[in-house]
C-alpha cells in the first residue's frame, strides 16, 4: 500500500477501504505522508466525495490518532454538546450550568474560535483567574465534587484533526460535508460521551450557509454517531444574525451571567432550551422531552443554575467577584455608541459582517499565532 | 488575488483567468505558493479539467517562467520534434542526423528518461566523451558549422515545468491531458522552433495507454501550437511493444548507428520516416510530403546521414572511434541469452514489462537522484 495508489483511487472516484484510510491518517499524523500528498487526497475527497462507510472509517481513524477519554468512572451516561460555531454564540456558558444544576454530570472540552466564529475556550479565559487547562484527574475530581467542569481541549485529542483542519484551511477545503462530519464526530467520540447534542448552525455567520447542506451534515453526523453506538440529536439553528445582544469574549460572559440570573434574550433562550431539553433526554434522567422546558426555567428562576456557574468558576480558580459584580469586568478603552439619526427599527444585522468586525477587533484569530483581546 | 481563491474557483469547476494562472505559475516557481497549495490546485485541475483557453494560458505562463531560446540568428525556420516517450525509442538519434544531412538546421534539446521511458540525454551520454551540456553560444556555433547540435535541456528552461512535473509524479497526477499538453508545449515554445512534429506514443509502454486519450492530447497540443503561432504536426505511434531490437542506452546508440548505416528494423524505419517527412515539410524546403521518403532513403544509402552523425559526435567532444567500431562500446558484465526450448515465434513483447526490467537494470531512474547505468 502506498499513498500515491490511495490518491489515485480517490481521484478515479473509487471507494477507499478502512485500511487505506487508516494508512493515510496514521501516515499523515506521524509525518510519513507529506502535506502535498495529503492536500491532493483532500481535494480529491472534496470533489469526488466519500460514502457513508468511508466517512465513518475516516472518523474512527482520526479518533484513534490520539488519546480517548474514559469517563466511565464518573457516570454511566455522559452527555455532551457541540456547536458548528456562530457569532455571539454563548450557549455553552448558559446551558452547561443549567444541565449540572439538574443533576446531570457535565464534562465539557471546548475549542478556540475558528475564523469569524467564537470559541468557548476564549470566552472562559475572559473570566479573570479561570484555568482552562487542568490535568485530566483534576477535571474528573471537579465533576465528582460539583458535577461540572468546563475546560480547553487537550493537545493530545485527535491530533490528526488539528493537522487536517489547518491543511483544509490553507487549500480552501473547509466546507466539505464528509470532512466536517468526521472532524466533529472524531472529537466527540474521543471525548467519551455517550449522548451528544449537535447544534448545527446555518446562515451568513456559519460555515454552512445553506439549510440543505446543514441538513446533509446533520444526517451524516447522526449516521456516524449511530454506527459508533452513540446517541445523537441534531438541532439546526439559524445564524444569519448574531445570537443574543453581545459579541466579544468578556461581553458574552456578562450576557451569560445575566441569562442565568433570569435576564435572557428570546433568541438565546430558544436555542438554550432546545439544546438543554435534548441533553436532559439523552442523559436518561428526564425521558419526557416535553416536560423538560419547565424544569429548565425552574433552575433559572430559583437561582440554582446561576449558583452552579459560580461554583464552577471558583473551582477552576476564577474570581467569583466578577460573576457577582459584572460591572467589575474590564471595559474596552474605546466605546462608541451608534445613535440612530431618526426613528425606526433595526430590521436585520448581518452575522458575517459583525463576525468580521469582531475578528478585526481581536475577538478571534486571523492567524493561529494571534493573541486574543478578551475585551 | 490569493491562491486559496484560485484553488476554490477551480474546485467549483469555474474557469481561471490568464492573470490567475500567471499568479499561480509565478508564485509556485518562486516558492511563494506552497507545494500543498499547488498539489490541491493540480488535483482540482486533474478532476475538473481545463478549457482550451486555460490550457493555452497555462502553457504560456510556464514558458515565461524561464529563458526563451532565440534561434532567429541561425535560420528563419527551425524545426523540432518531441516524443511523449517510449521503450527502445531511439528515433531522435536516427532522425536528426538525417534531417541535418538534408540541409535543415537541427537544434535539439532532449530530456532524461522519465519512469520506464528512456531519454535521449541519457543515450547521448552513453557515447564516451560526448558533452550534452555546452553553452548556448557553442551550441549555436556548432549548428552554424555543421548544421546540427543535440544537447541536454538547460536548467533555466521552463523551471515551472520541473517543479510541477515532480509534484504531479508525487501525487499521482501525471496522466492529465491539459497538464501533459502544457508541459510539452511550454518546453517546445521555449526552445524557439517554428515547426514541431509531436510523436505521441500510445500503448502499454507509454503514458497514454488508450488511443482516444492520445488523440485528445494530440488535438490539445495542436490547438496550443496554432494559437501560439507554431506549425504543429502530430504523429500517433503504437507503443505496445518496444521499438526496434534494443532497449538500454548503449545498445540503442549501437542500433541507431546501424540504422544510419542502412540496417534499420522495419518498425523503427516506419516511425523515423513518418517523422522526418513531416519535419522536412515543416522546414519549408521540402513542400511535397509524398516525395520525401525517397530523399530520406537516399541520404541513408549514400552515407550522408551516417557521416552527419559522426560529425556531430566529434563536434560535441565524443570519440568517433566508437561510432566507427561499434564492437568497442563497453558491454554489460553479465549477458544472459534466453534460448527457446522449442520451435515457435515470439508473438508479442510487452513494452511495459520490458521497460520495468530496464528500469531495474539502471536504464532510467526510479528516484531523481539515481545514477544511470549506460550499459
Amino acid at each position: 500500500m502506498n499513498i500515491i495508489e490511495i490518491i489515485t483511487k480517490k481521484k478515479n472516484k473509487q471507494v477507499l477501504s478502512q485500511k487505506e484510510i487508516d494508512f493515510f491518517v496514521q501516515g499523515y499524523t506521524n509525518n510519513t505522508i507529506t502535506d502535498y500528498q495529503a492536500a491532493a487526497l483532500i481535494m480529491a475527497i472534496y470533489i469526488n466525495g466519500m460514502t457513508e462507510e468511508e466517512t465513518l472509517n475516516l472518523t474512527i481513524s482520526m479518533t484513534k490518532s490520539g488519546n480517548i477519554l474514559d469517563l466511565s468512572d464518573i457516570a454511566e451516561n455522559i452527555v455532551d454538546k457541540h456547536s458548528t460555531g456562530g457569532i455571539g454564540d454563548k450557549v455553552t456558558l448558559i446551558a452547561m450550568p443549567i444541565i449540572a444544576s439538574l443533576g446531570i454530570p457535565v464534562v465539557k472540552m471546548s475549542g478556540r474560535g475558528l475564523g469569524i466564529t467564537g470559541g468557548t475556550e476564549d470566552k472562559l479565559e475572559a473570566i479573570p483567574g479561570y484555568h482552562t487547562r487542568i490535568p485530566i484527574e483534576e477535571l474528573k475530581q471537579n465533576v465528582k465534587d460539583i458535577g461540572i467542569s468546563l475546560v480547553a481541549q487537550t493537545e493530545d485529542l485527535v491530533p490528526a484533526d488539528k493537522k487536517l483542519y489547518a491543511l483544509r484551511d490553507a487549500i480552501g477545503c473547509v466546507d466539505s460535508i464528509p470532512l466536517i462530519a468526521s472532524s466533529i464526530m472524531s472529537k466527540k467520540i474521543a471525548l467519551g460521551a455517550n449522548g451528544i447534542v449537535l447544534d448545527i448552525t446555518c446562515g451568513k455567520g456559519a460555515f454552512m450557509q445553506d439549510i440543505c447542506q446543514a441538513r446533509e451534515l446533520a444526517k451524516m453526523c447522526a449516521m456516524i454517531g449511530k454506527l459508533a453506538k452513540k446517541q445523537i440529536v441534531c438541532v439546526l439553528t439559524n445564524m444569519d444574525e448574531p445570537l443574543g445582544y453581545a459579541v466579544g469574549n468578556t461581553l458574552e460572559v456578562i450576557e451569560a451571567v445575566k441569562a442565568l440570573q433570569g435576564e435572557m434574550a428570546e433568541d438565546v433562550k430558544e436555542v438554550v432550551v432546545a439544546i438543554v431539553m435534548q441533553m436532559m433526554y439523552l442523559s436518561g434522567k428526564y425521558p419526557y422531552v416535553k416536560e423538560n422546558e419547565k424544569k429548565v426555567m425552574e433552575v433559572i428562576r430559583n437561582g440554582r443554575a446561576y449558583e452552579k456557574l459560580k461554583e464552577l468558576v471558583q473551582k477552576q480558580g476564577g474570581d467569583v467577584n466578577y460573576i457577582e459584580n459584572i460591572e467589575n469586568f474590564p471595559k474596552a478603552p474605546w466605546i462608541e455608541p451608534v445613535i440612530a439619526e431618526k426613528t425606526g427599527w433595526v430590521e436585520t444585522l448581518d452575522a458575517e459582517i459583525v463576525g468580521e468586525i469582531g475578528l478585526l477587533l481581536g475577538i478571534g484569530r486571523q492567524k493561529k499565532e494571534d493573541a486574543i483581546d478578551p475585551m
